[in-house]
Parts: structure tokens; sequence; C-alpha cells
């Protein structure tokens, strides 16, 4: 607040309020002023719930929020202006007393890095999902259709504690798996398909995020040569993932091997993203990112090759930055032969 | 158009955009001008998506769609100030050539009423919901945990073809039940509980929304009286849901009924809102709603009373209002006792 020369932060991206105290309701906004107190408002349907997440604030109850809140502003503010709509924002400035400045992605900043009660909740979400994977990797999958398999993965992840699942699973077979982010539809799969299963578990809030693409039957040569290089791309990706190394070093490991390899073109996608309390936060990996990579940012790491019409590979996992890159979603990444 | 005076319209809400043409990828833009022209702003993840889904339409990839849009945009232009954000439209001012005016939510308008494609997925999703509920409801609930039953129930909906579940289940037991939006915990159900369910399958995007509130054995006489108070509320507030009344009379119908009874002050969340490619859309039924019920508007009538560390009741339904309501979640809302 020093550095924005404000006397209080308005904090209206839910998720960002739910980082900050906990809250998990759909409606709510907090105020935290220069001098440290922090107040929740959210609206009466959450009165009992609030009691319950937020013991440690005040609670205000109130049917508009933006307009309660405004009773409390007076002198410089800053205010999510990267989330707040325009008409919110007319709103503020109408019934406030105060000189509103943005306050720049500065909580988004502050959830780039994990503490330990996050890291377990993501690490359980990540081995839950993996586990459940392996369930379903037993096969058979030919004569099933893609629908049927993804139900039967996310099916899993509930058996073994998810809360929910962190994305619509994306299950691609044949043609499709050269689309990048395709629904699982109706098409049955046979043998001589890529299979590609992106997918995750959500523990706590905190999402896993985790791509394996499997060969129905045995594969053949074009199948291997893009899959060992999607392969290689994403090891090396990895590799790159280590404190105080530039972001964009990581983007440029995977992209080089997969540009070696005479792939490049068809590497359609970004090569990863921060993921936590939501499945896409910051920082993205890519060439622009002229950030560094810090212990305790949790991202994935997700090249992949997409030839259209006849398909595609991506291999994601999602990677705790250390001195040592530590991946969550541990699993192999061969390719795997399923029936 | 004509009414804005502009000469064109930029939708950024990604509902809004699916609702004109079709697209349900997760990042687009579109723009629609006053000679007749739609084109769909999406990144390259989505190029196949977008020409199978919207094949009708002009589709440009673009990485940055606020700047690719600008450069098509000069004179007036309506855009959706209620959603897009301060720093989004500090953005597209620089880089348009244009003078942007709000839209209001003239697509959200749109969309209050359903043609018959809507209404068909929205009443399979209600009937999925409501047998899938059915089955839950052969019980025994007792001895069962409350997130036990929330996946059973979500199950159900999986196996009977729901593409998803319209939101968190809501499985709220004993206390818990009063508290309006109750996340399921691992409380285990026992006899003399309410367990208030509140839960909706999601078809082609629409959702269905629906709560019923059963006793575990026997109800007790207070139960009883709350339960009957509640049922009598929401069947007067449906029966206001006609074409060309009021929106605020429903509202009242079913407050009035709590407050002869005396439970008023024990109803502390809104009447009704408008349900398809949102859970929440407009209209809100409540007594400030100036507007009027239109034939084909589908709204939930979900009067409860909560009494905190006690219990409470809510039932709810999705209902197509026309020249008499139809209740699409249909289901008997008497108190059933479940073993």
């Amino acid at each position: 607040m020093t550095d924005l020369g404000v006397v209080g932060l308005l904090v209206t991206t839910l998720v960002n309020v739910r980082y900050l105290c906990g809250f998990t309701g759909s409606n709510a906004a907090m105020t935290l002023t220069s001098d440290g107190i922090g107040t929740l408002y959210t609206d009466g349907r959450y009165r009992d719930q609030a009691a319950d997440e937020v013991p440690d604030l005040e609670v205000v109850i109130a049917r508009d929020l933006l307009a309660t809140v405004a009773e409390s502003m007076s002198g410089p503010w800053a205010i999510e202006t990267h989330t707040m709509s325009v008409d919110a924002h007319a709103e503020l400035s109408n019934a406030a007393d105060a000189k509103l400045v943005p306050s720049g992605r500065v909580i988004e900043g502050l959830r780039e890095v994990k503490d330990s009660a996050e890291l377990a909740s993501l690490e359980r979400a990540c081995s839950i999902s993996v586990d459940s994977l392996g369930d379903v990797l037993t096969g058979p999958f030919e004569g099933r259709t893609e629908r049927e398999l993804a139900r039967d993965l996310e099916q899993r992840m509930f058996e073994r504690g998810a809360d929910a699942v962190a994305f619509e699973t994306i299950l691609a077979s044949g043609p499709n798996s050269a689309i990048p982010h395709h629904r699982p539809t109706s098409r049955i799969i046979r043998a001589g398909d890529f299979v590609k299963i992106d997918f995750g578990a959500r523990i706590d809030g905190y999402h896993a995020d985790c791509t394996r693409t499997v060969a129905v039957g045995s594969p053949d040569e074009w199948q291997r040569e893009v899959h060992a290089a999607v392969q290689a791309a994403q090891s090396a990706g990895i590799d790159a993932l280590r404190a105080g190394l530039p972001i964009a070093d990581a983007d440029g490991a995977a992209r080089a091997v997969l540009g070696d390899a005479g792939w490049l073109e068809y590497f359609t996608t970004g090569v990863g993203h921060g993921v936590g309390l939501e499945i896409h936060e910051d920082p993205s990996v890519g060439p622009k990112n002229a950030g560094k990579l810090a212990a305790g940012m949790t991202l994935t790491m997700e090249p992949g090759i997409y030839v259209p019409g006849r398909g595609g590979v991506r291999i994601e996992d999602t990677v705790l930055v250390g001195e040592k890159p530590r991946v969550l979603t541990t699993m192999t990444t061969e390719l795997l032969e399923i029936a």
C-alpha cells in the first residue's frame, strides 16, 4: 500500500478474497487498510459460513456490497481494475469519497508461491488424479466411447476423494486428439488411435492438471516419433523449472526440442501456466514473460504436437519449482499401449 | 443498435457469445454490425471447434482478441460495460478509433425468453434431475454422510446422461439445513433430521435447478409446520408465474404466505431467478423488479425458512412461464419421510 500510495485495498476478485481470508462463498468483497484491519463483506445467505470460515475478521452482511464498502472508503484506495467491471467502477466512484487507483495483480502475484498448506492440498489433488488415471489405464479402451471413458475417470477421482473435477475432462481419440481443447464425444475408440487425456481433481479449491496420451493397440512409427518428440520436449521443459531461472527459458527449453525435431509448427498452445486456486493463474510460461522462477511456484509443463485431421499428443505435469523441479503428477510419460 | 445510436455491438461476455452463435470455447468475443454481419474472434486452440460450432460466421483467430477486434471498429460502438473490466476497457479505448457506449444488458434481455430448442435442453436437464433424485430417495439416508449422498445423486445424474452438474450440490442435514448455501460435509445423517437437497443437471449448457427437503424418519410437529408453510408459499409463488403479470407480484405472492404464517423473518434469500445458460440469470424475482413476466421465461420459485441452529426447508422448482405456469422439475412437494 505504501508503494501504491493508498490507505486501503479493496479486493473484489472472488478467488483473491478466498486466498486472503479463506471465504468460499459466491458473493464477497474484502477490504484491507494500512493500519492492518481486514473486513469481509458478503450477503445474508453466507452469514453462518462467513463466521465459520473467517473467524478472525469482522464480517459485514449487506445486500449491495459495493455501496456498503464505499461508505467506509476515503482517501486514496487501490482497486482491482483488471477484474472490476466498468459499471461497478462507475458505481463505486460515485458512492465512495475516495481516489481510486489500480492495484495491479498484486494478490495474483502473492498467490504464485504456495505455502505448505496449499502444497498439501495440491499434492493430494495431483496424487488422486494420477491414481485415478492408473485405474482407467487398465483398459480396455477399444470399443468404448470418449464420453464413457471420461466419465469413468471422473468417477474414479470422486471415489478417491476429489471434491470436484478441476475442469471438464478432455478425452480425445483418433483425429480428435489433434484438437487441443476437445470435449468428449460418442466417438468409439479404435485400435490405432491416440487417446489424449487432460484431466485433474480439485481438493480444498486447489486444481491438479495432468495430461497423458496413450496408444490403443500397437503404435505405428509416426505415433512413436511424435510421442517421443513431445516427451523429450516436456522433459527438457521440466528440467528448466528451477528457482532463479527466467520463466521464458522454460518455454524456450521445451520449444527448442520441438523445433529441433521439426515439429514446432504443430505446437499451437502455450507451454504452461501457474496452477492453484485457479486452473490457469499467474505466471504464464511463455517467451514474453520477463519474470523469474521462484521456489514454491506450481506450474504446468505441457508441450504438444497437433496434426490436424491426423492426431496429436500432449504430455503435461503439474510441477513444483525448487532448487530442482519436483513433478507432483508422478506417473510415467512413456508411450503406453492400451488394449 | 438504432436505439443506441451505434454501428456495431461488441459482445465480450462468454455466455452471451455462446447464446448468439453457439460457440462454447473459453476465450471469445463477437462483433455484430448494423449491416447484419457477425464475426467471431477466438484463439488458435479453438480453430477447429469454432469452424465446427459456428459454420455461418467469419471466424478470426488471434492472440489478443481485443486488440484485433479494435482494428475493425470505427464510429460509435456499444460494449458490455457491465462485464468488461476497467483495464480491458482502457485497452480497447486506446486501440479502437471508436466512441464506446454501454450496451446495457441487451443480450441478457434476449436470453430471458427461451426458444423451443433451449426449452428442450432445459426440460431434459430437469427431468434427469428429478429422476435422479427419485433414485436416491429410495434411501436409506440414516447413517450416511452428506457428502456420500451428494456424490450418489451426482453420479445418478451422470448415469442418466447429464453433461455436468449445474452447480455444486447443496446437501444439508439437521442443523446444517438452516444454512441456505451449505457445502456437503462428513456429518452423518440421523433420524429426526431435515435433509435439504438443492441440485441440478446440465444439458447442452442449460441448467436445471431444483430443491426438495425431506424428513429422516417421522417428522415432528415443528417440522411439519415449517414444511407446510414453505410448500404453501411455493405453490402460491408458482401460481403467480403467468405471462403478463408483474414479476414483483410473484415475489409478493410467496412472501405473503410466509408472512401470514409468521415465518417471514426466517426467509433470508431471494424468491427466484431466471435460469438457462447460467444458473442465475435475468430476471431476478424480487420486490423491486419493475418488469413483467413473459411467456417462455424460465424461472425458479424457491421460498424457504431457515431457523439458525435448528433447521430449514427450501422447496424449489424450475418453472416455465406461460398463460399458465408449467413446472419443469415435476416431482411431489409433499414432505417425504426417508428411512
